[in-house]
């Protein structure tokens, strides 16, 4: 069984100073919401986000969207090995079930998050198993939680090393944990990088969040030998 | 080199019998658009999409979307050794210059796809190198022009093979294409099979584009040993 945790993701709703700027406002407006359930996006907020701190660690619900549906897609999450966390940049964990099938669009995608955002989990006020919950967790209470035996990250500033050669190890360990940064510029906090076994980099360049989930995952199952074992059943 | 085609895209403006809807021509109206340069999608034309032949495989932009972004943010396309085409359902071949820089955002990819189907290039009315054009074009006029030494396949009704066991016999070939069907639902085309050396499954499951394209890059990479190439860079 495989832990990912997106760690600071660029996902959340406008925060409260930038309610009152008018482009927010026409913003929300077009969107028939108020600003405070609305999800932040740097394609539409660019302007008004300039006075955000860690503004270019922000605002990109996209990379998560992604990143989400490469995980729950994967063979591994429907041989139920796979458990998913979404850290978010102002601390909310939403714990993904991995029976859930998000939306394919991306702004259907947006609107699911607002739900979840103002209800906390999806669908709202049912007695069904939740899908998605979300509740405020720091990335610290988080790992006090999952209590990892080995946690691994990944960082273009890691030590070098291939992901073939690092994954094939997470297979003896009891509660393995990956995490991957779900922003698109910048690091880790120093927060997240003291929690960690091994931080390492797969690639002499940024990869996309995404790409590096996807590969993780796909090499987790080649260290398992799952792609042959589903072949074989 | 590896020539990668996603084929039969579930991409394309919305068809001319589609024009006279109601629900068509007010999504259009909200769009600012006339119907001929809106991009069909499942989405929001759900329910005008009855009426069209092969619907399930169509109105699906998503997929070329993210698959794009698998294929161009991968350490094989920065190394200038993957060839991209997307050829659509209703046979247009769009060749994608590995230098572009995809929109992120759903909306502005969309957007981006129907000024290419208005003006056949991007960016339009310019005299600089085109990053997308468009053309109209079959399956096999695309391959006669490749001339690809080996065209493999994957799709769920093929024969089963591990994607190392496949992706390792590639880089024997001098000019290797392959093909990953860009449609949600369904299979190639009798047209599309008939071209192929060979069709493998490399899951028991139905895998989405964008997941078997990050992999076969992926695991196209190892068979080169990029990874460790460009880390030891």
């Amino acid at each position: 069984m495989l832990t990912l945790i997106l760690t600071e993701s660029a996902l959340e709703t406008i925060p409260e100073r930038l309610w009152t700027y008018r482009s927010i406002q026409r913003y929300a407006k077009l969107r028939r919401k108020s600003p405070e359930f609305v999800v932040l996006d740097r394609s539409y907020h660019h302007a008004a986000m300039k006075r955000l701190e860690q503004s270019e660690k922000r605002g990109r619900s996209d990379i998560v969207h992604f990143a989400l549906l490469e995980a729950l897609g994967s063979p591994l999450n429907k041989e139920g090995l796979l458990k998913v966390y979404v850290h978010t940049i102002s601390d909310c964990v939403i714990t993904v079930d991995p029976t859930t099938r998000l939306p394919r669009n991306y702004n259907r995608f947006v609107s699911l998050v607002e739900q979840l955002f103002k209800y906390e989990k999806i669908p709202p006020q049912s007695t069904e198993k939740a899908l998605l919950t979300k509740k405020r967790q720091t990335m610290p209470q988080l790992i006090s939680e999952i209590k990892p035996s080995y946690l691994l990250a990944f960082s273009r500033i890691g030590k070098p090393c291939t992901l073939e050669e690092i994954v094939s190890k997470i297979p003896l360990e009891s509660r393995p944990v990956v995490v991957v940064g779900g922003f698109p510029h910048g690091h880790f906090s120093e927060t997240t990088a003291k929690l960690t076994d091994d931080i390492v980099s797969i690639d002499s360049d940024m990869l996309e969040t995404w790409t590096v989930t996807s590969r993780i995952i796909y090499e987790f199952e080649r260290a398992i030998s799952l792609p042959k074992k589903r072949l074989n059943k």
